[in-house]
């Protein structure tokens, strides 16, 4: 837990979700020293009367974690010299580094319990909507029209940037949203996650601090741990991050970077208010913090809601975007709103980790976007969330559930369970009758949030869902 | 230039390319400390004196780089305590990291003009077929194949591994190179360059030392660079690696890994001789190396050379492939192939990095190798290519330009120039003709490869290319 560690700006007291013995305690220390490099590989680990010390344990319980990471092949033991890191190739893997979760709400498991989940299984915890919601006539139309274009588009690179005219109609959108931005600002990428990716390599280097909103989305921890980046998290209130909190988080561990989406708010829906946005930047300029502004939400939005790249200007607020939850996933297309002058720099990193981009899904969204489907199918879209946001809400209520706040704009509902019930553990029983839910601590880092449940109102159409949570709340 | 080096197992004398003056490297060494993090913003820089002294420059030389800096703003001066690294944001840039090349010969560079060329540019130094030799006609079919195809492929998120029927086809043809793998080995990624990317991640660290292949694929340097390893090349001989260098280099430098390509060697055309083989693997076995076999131009082989994954049976040798180079890089997608207790971490990470993976691109390369068009095109596309290569071959002759090899399979034709010709220069003059070539040193980290140039025989069809190439050399 040394190396890379998870800390939260709460003073709310935050119960380990699962509580390790000592003896695994000492194990996961150690795993984590060998995987983070600060024990490599021939590496004399530390006696184990100072390592006792150290941890506050007994030696019987260091010598017990030694002997059993030495049977896992983890360490090796020379008689009569002490321990050793092993010497074989200790692959980096996120389900080591970080806290050790129960896998339930593990959030890479969650993602892969919705990514593999076959027909049978429902899936009121996925992030997505359902493949019948996407606009698959103007899906299957464009296809069409794909099989017509030239040869270039069908089979060459991308252009570094990306395709010219789809990023001149983001900057116009752009522009509805109060952003001024000029196309060169503009890179596309494979996906959203990809654009913060890349980002992440652009921004901060392994060790440095990122904040996060507690909850967030659960893949921000995913990805950070991947940058080995150190992760704060500071407390979601129904109008943005609280603002106190958050001035004493960059007080006390100077991050370089914070992560949020601030028009609809995964997974709260919550809406940033103006007077937090503007407390914020003030905030983010005296300590010279660089913000990514997640708006893969934007389109969901039935008003729209203040954009901290507006207020900014794109100076230290970077956006991205993306058209995997209203156009297609399976038709991969983010993008990145920058300053100016890390153009240069970004398209480097993404010709050296990606070289071009994938042409024709820019294609493919630029019909969409153009021959006017893509805002026919948002305007339906929004009207049907609307209705399966206020159903969903009342079946909820109705045994038990009861939503965060009230009706918000998006996908999702987030919801407090009746006291004494544990989102994980519901998410455990209804897993076993093909349900797979989003239970609260996934999304969040200071693991309070154990209470909660993420609902995906457009995966909420079946009424089975309900009566599986009722059996696994009642039993 | 103490923090991320670029060295080579060559014994061979390697003269900077560019010669910058001694203000300009006391420049560029603080510049890249700032970058490299080991000057942090607010740090102190090192005395006048003190650095004139390490740096074995006058201090007047020091001062006016201190000063030059100070104008950039990249430092700050306090008057009577010295200079201290500006505060603001230093983030990556790969073109600050390693040697500074002149952009005539930077890798990305290269790239990056052949990405953006348009069609009045003749590209001979890119690295991918002209749109018109790719099997159009079955790209056209399988798009409207895709147009009629279920909701679920159009608009879901593929499975965490990728189309389970695409990766038993790449199982199946895996096998018939000699490579035993099952499909729960295989994940899809959205390119070549992604899969290695990702391998990246999961197997090396900031520092750790990588060899590579001199000269090698110019994006491997941009793209390690990106993960600020230390890279290591050993020369490249017409049977493989100099083994008795490589062998050396393992002992001197210890490297976590090693890429390359064996099938075809992308930029000599070389293939591995089985003896090469041999002795590289109980090498790798020694000394507990790892190795990315990147294998994206297997097709174009006559006859199926050695593959270091079929002698290692996956264990030690991870294989990559893509199909941007024979189908399309506009429909994105490459795979992975590798050890069996590597699936899990490499998938979570593949998540946490991109999330699901672009199911339509895998959807359009599936149709095409099942419909036999995949196989029709790329026997076709050999017999032309042959040809190409010995048209391209008589006309550089012709010209005094020297293959290193005579008719390798696949795009390339490494070539040497007459005695004091510089690529660089002819590439520079060449530009200005739109000509876009690929100058040796690009590919080569000791730029030992100023008297190579690489052509693609593909982009070699117009005459105009040796015409301008004749008068470039002759200036």
């Amino acid at each position: 837990m040394a190396d890379i560690s998870f800390e939260t700006a709460h003073t709310a007291d935050a119960p380990a979700f699962v509580a390790p013995t000592l003896v695994e305690s000492v194990m996961a220390t150690i795993r984590q020293r060998i995987l983070a490099r600060s024990l490599t590989p021939g590496a004399r680990l530390p006696s184990i009367r100072a390592f006792a010390k150290s941890m506050r344990v007994s030696k019987s319980t260091v010598v017990e974690a030694y002997e059993r990471l030495a049977a896992e092949g983890a360490i090796r033991s020379r008689p009569g010299s002490g321990f050793y890191a092993a010497g074989s190739l200790a692959p980096l893997s996120l389900a080591e580094i970080g806290p050790r979760l129960d896998r339930a709400v593990d959030p890479l498991w969650v993602s892969r319990q919705s990514l593999d989940a076959g027909d049978e299984v429902l899936k009121p915890g996925c992030g997505w909507l359902p493949a019948s919601w996407m606009p698959q006539a103007g899906l299957r139309r464009a296809l069409r029209t794909a099989a017509r274009t030239d040869d270039v588009a069908l089979a060459d690179y991308g252009t570094p940037l990306g395709l010219p005219p789809l990023r001149q109609l983001l900057a116009r959108r752009m522009a509805g949203h109060g952003i001024e931005v000029s196309p060169e600002q503009i890179i596309l990428t494979e996906s959203g996650t990809q654009a913060i990716d890349l980002l992440c390599r652009f921004l901060i280097e392994p060790g440095d601090t990122v904040l996060v909103d507690d909850p967030c989305y659960f893949n921000f921890h995913a990805l950070l741990r991947a940058h080995r980046a150190k992760v704060v998290s500071v407390p979601y209130t129904p109008s943005g991050p609280d603002i106190d909190l958050f001035a004493q988080a960059l007080a006390e561990h100077r991050p370089r970077l914070y992560i949020t989406n601030s028009a609809i708010h995964n997974p709260t829906g919550a809406i940033l208010s103006p007077v937090t946005a503007h407390r914020l930047l003030k905030l983010a300029d005296q300590s010279d913090l660089t913000i990514v502004e997640d708006d893969i939400f934007a389109d969901f939005e039935h008003a729209s809601a203040p954009r901290l790249a507006a207020f900014d200007g794109l100076s230290r607020v970077v956006q991205i975007g993306s058209f995997s939850k209203t156009l297609s996933a399976s038709v991969r297309c983010g993008f990145i709103a920058a300053p100016r002058d890390w153009i240069d720099g970004l398209t480097d990193l993404k010709i050296a980790t990606t070289f071009g981009g994938g042409r024709l899904a820019a294609e493919l969204v630029l019909t969409l976007l153009k021959d006017g489907s893509y805002r026919k199918h948002m305007d339906l879209l929004r009207a049907r969330l609307a209705r399966a946001m206020a159903e969903t809400g009342t079946r909820l209520k109705a045994i038990g559930i009861t939503p965060w706040i009230d009706q918000p704009a998006g996908l999702f509902l987030w919801c407090g369970l009746p006291d004494g019930v544990d989102a994980a553990e519901v998410a455990r029983r209804a897993l076993a009758d093909n349900v797979v839910l989003a239970p609260g601590n996934a999304f969040s880092l200071s693991q309070t949030a154990s209470r909660f449940l993420r609902f995906n109102v457009a995966q909420c159409e079946d009424p089975r869902i309900f009566k599986v949570l009722e059996a696994a709340m009642a039993r």
